[in-house]
């Protein structure tokens, strides 16, 4: 019998955002220089909560309204953070900063357990990924910014990756990074 | 040789406000109805800074930026919790609900240690405080809904203290409630 690949989770309402370099709503809000190296990495929680906007939220709030419980929130840290250590690391070998990300965690309920896993897609939908050398930007801010055509960085991330060949032809059938 | 009274502390840039109920800004950015009892006690972190308009921020943002240690925090959150406790049992015994209020804290240097002090006010301008049973407002939200004669509320309070009598005059020299 084939194992089920797929399992349902129950979605923990928050944003976690990972910081490396200082970008964005960081620079905005506190008035960091938008490029400096942050001291230690920042995780940031914001409810997820459209008409509200996705407000920053901190682990106060988020335990006091039971978004999440104390040791949910402690695994989430501990998670994201392994996350960003082996991703920075990954980016780093393709000559890629990883400046910030965001990514999303559910409850998966198996075997009258369960568990706090890592349940959203890792893109340069969601990533800052900047050039370490040139800084030039490989990311949804290209779009954000208008400040150039999109593809042509998420291409050049997935060529350093090697998902696509030099001349740009996938080496899947269907594009893979691309979020539809 | 009469001791000195008055001791100059270094400011930490944080307004910590602590908050028994909802209302004000934490209504507006999460949508809590206004007046919902918090299951705990939330202690909220702002980043002093007019230009930015004091920004929220979480112990990530504080230990990050060097605003103040991990053990500072720790010790400014012990502080703010007893400071809040002993408030709110006061008020609850002149029958005020002690909704919220900000307090900022310092740094002591004295005989070569370093202590985390209070180093604030305390009064209707910095506090909501609700009558236990009608919920009247008598604190600074009268002037900013513009909802009534701001110093009755604040003349109210200093009464239910004992701070004036019955008609209202001052039993000091001069008024100690209400901040210049």
């Amino acid at each position: 019998m084939r194992e089920q690949l797929i399992n349902e989770v129950e979605i923990i309402p928050l944003e976690v955002v990972i910081r490396n370099i200082a970008a964005g709503s960081l620079t905005k809000r506190l008035g960091i220089p938008t490029g400096e190296k942050l001291n230690r990495t920042i995780v940031e929680f914001y409810y997820k909560d459209d008409a509200l906007q996705d407000p920053l939220v901190s682990e106060e709030h988020i335990i006091t309204f039971g978004w999440a419980s104390q040791n949910e929130l402690d695994e989430i840290t501990s998670l994201a953070l392994r996350v960003n250590d082996f991703l920075a690391g990954y980016f780093s070998a393709i000559k890629i900063q990883l400046v910030d990300f965001k990514i999303e965690f559910g409850r998966l309920y198996k075997n009258d357990e369960v568990y706090v896993v890592l349940a959203d897609e890792i893109s340069p939908d969601s990533c800052r990924l900047w050039d370490s050398q040139t800084k030039q930007k490989m990311d949804k801010d290209v779009y954000r910014e208008n400040s150039g055509y999109l593809l042509d960085g998420y291409n050049e991330v997935a060529k350093r990756m090697g998902l696509l060949t030099q001349n740009g032809a996938s080496k899947n059938k269907k594009p893979t990074l691309v979020k539809g």
